[in-house]
């Protein structure tokens, strides 16, 4: 008998290559006429000729379209707020679109509950704060990924605290995600393996959290069994649109089990390398998964070995520590066959800075609370110290 | 690569015994403030005292609630009316409730439209004629299950013409569902049995659909899997909360992979069964899969093979034949189990009458189209005599 839980989706999923083009199409979905909408994007995807070809569709339906290409990657609160007054405010869109990145898409998200909601960002930082639903939102990721499209959530960066910072609310959910893998083809190779790896680590994560539920369990292992068998050929072969296509659902699965499920202590210890020494968030993510994982193992090495059978990482003959410990080396060996090193002094940190890196990951209590086991500060230096071989 | 697809959901999903209790919080998660709701339920579940409870509860929030409880079994289209005439418009309601079977549910989808729609429902049997979205919707099931909480179905009788037809528009979609397996507790066996079995069936046929999708594949085959380790369970010992659990989520799941795949041969054999000799739905259904399968088997042998070595009913060794067979062959075992026969003369079928079933049935194109082999009239009528063993 499970506690009741509450599971988050989106209504409209569209996925396949070229689904793109379904989109103006799609507006129809919305349940008030769409006559003005606002683009959201970013430079290199520009740069591939998409959005001329999405802008010139949507006019052909008579949609005056306004595209905003000046989010910054991890964008500060400062850039999101200007943005707003100085591009999306004065066109006072019907819809916000976007696509592109993670970052993005969280800054797309916050534009539109803005629209409807005139209160500064700072307010909102935390968990169901914003008061009003916002205007419809359609989301394009662009990577593979974040899952930032079927999550709650948008992470903005507060410069002064060298800090980024969630803000949650069912308001930030959009009305249709369209999935197409083909925005992907280009991606350059250390995104693909970062964002990659940081879609199984949400998987895993949520699968092996205290909040974890029936259905978020059933999207991080489905999400898992795909990534696992395409991470590797989307690295290598990135024009390949099977791998591309399959690591694009199983990071959308990914955003759906955490946004039920949450991520655990690999989140909590990689939010100080990503503040105090600028390491990718993917990378970080990737880096600290298998030393998290074989630090958690006695409190979770039936759920290890349940993931390790599905992903057909062992067979009916290996025993459950066999299994986990066969799932945590294929980690292993996955991020280094995407080039994510396994040693934190390539980004300048040393032993010395063990002790601040502890301190400053004790303090992510929210996610460290979903991890199986507590972690003493002398628990979190040993895992960082394996990255420091 | 996949052909672009489009898959519908429901936002908000609450699930775990008990959940129902959780319904005047989960208010909060409408746009806007509900004051008046119509519950819409039947009698054997109000006999539960569920009701009373619930209304309770509402009050409590000072929500004013019309309950109404004369919708029938398998409505007709003027029952639908007439209560809509009679007791809902009266109320003006600003949500519906519905707490009930598949039948309460699908015309509780109808009262949300018909509130914000001034057409007779006879201008809405087909696919995407609704224009308006409806007042928001909460359904909660009573039966695992026909999945009508989560597809965007309603079903109704033409009595004129001794035929059931459906209205498919995605405004029948709801904004809450809330799962909460205590409620089937008590379902009588023979209930247990038909709904528990027609689940399997939306699953099975959605997963061999010839519109099939990675993500109804997903949702259909961990749909089976729940309800085949489950169904003998909660037929037997129908107090066992834990195989309950697993039969909502099951066919919840059944719903969302039906809505993207679509049912095929099964369905359309079964709607003259019902039709000419009121042969419960559920009922048909279950009677026909094997046999329809069996049929199917060469053109679909590698999925039925899949989903066999999912279920665990064939090892590695078995080759794909073997393996579909043993699917077939569990099929036919668990009906017996759950004691729903495999004779049509039960219910007064005789071979004088295979003539006339397998024309009714292949009128029902929209379906037969989804089936992975076409059906000549001959076909339909070995298939039928099957059951006149």
């Amino acid at each position: 008998m499970s506690n009741p839980y509450h599971f988050q989706t989106v209504k409209h999923i569209v996925h396949g290559a070229g689904s793109l083009n379904l989109l103006p199409e799609k507006l129809a979905l919305l349940d008030t006429p769409i006559k003005r909408i606002a683009l959201i994007t970013q430079p290199a995807i520009e740069a591939l000729g998409v959005i001329e070809q999405v802008v010139a569709g949507l006019a052909a339906k008579d949609v005056e379209v306004l595209v905003v290409r000046d989010v910054e990657p991890e964008p500060t609160i400062g850039n999101v707020e200007a943005v707003f007054r100085d591009q999306i405010a004065p066109f006072a869109p019907q819809a916000i679109l976007s696509i592109g990145g993670g970052s993005v898409l969280d800054a797309a998200k916050l534009f539109a509950v803005r629209l409807t909601n005139d209160q500064p960002l700072r307010e909102w930082l935390g968990i169901d704060l914003i008061r009003n639903p916002g205007v419809p939102m359609i989301l394009v990721p662009t990577t593979a990924g974040t899952g930032s499209e079927v999550t709650p959530n948008a992470i903005v960066t507060l410069p002064d605290e060298e800090l980024k910072v969630g803000i949650v609310s069912r308001h930030l959910l959009p009305q249709i995600v369209i999935l197409d893998a083909s925005l992907t083809l280009g991606l350059p190779k250390a995104i693909t393996a970062a964002t990659g790896m940081d879609a199984f680590v949400h998987s895993l994560e949520s699968y092996i959290s205290t909040k974890a539920n029936p259905i978020s369990d059933m999207f991080a292992m489905e999400s898992m069994r795909l990534i696992g068998a395409n991470i590797v050929e989307a690295y290598e072969h990135g024009d390949s649109i099977k791998a591309r296509e399959a690591m694009m659902l199983g990071s959308m699965y990914g955003g759906l089990a955490l946004t039920a499920a949450g991520t655990a202590a690999v989140h909590a210890l990689a939010y100080p390398l990503g503040g105090m020494f600028n390491i990718t968030h993917g990378v970080a993510n990737a880096m600290l998964l298998p030393h998290v994982m074989a630090f958690n193992l006695d409190a979770i090495v039936e759920r290890l070995a349940t993931v390790a059978r599905a992903l057909d990482l062992s067979g009916p003959a290996d025993s459950a520590d066999t299994a986990a410990q066969k799932l945590i080396d294929q980690i292993a060996a996955w991020t280094a066959a995407v080039d994510i090193p396994q040693d934190l002094r390539v980004f300048g940190v040393s032993e010395e800075h063990l002790d601040a890196l502890a301190v400053a990951a004790s303090k992510v209590k929210r996610l460290l609370a979903n991890n199986p086991k507590a972690l003493s500060l002398d628990d979190t230096k040993a895992i960082y110290r394996r990255l420091l071989p």
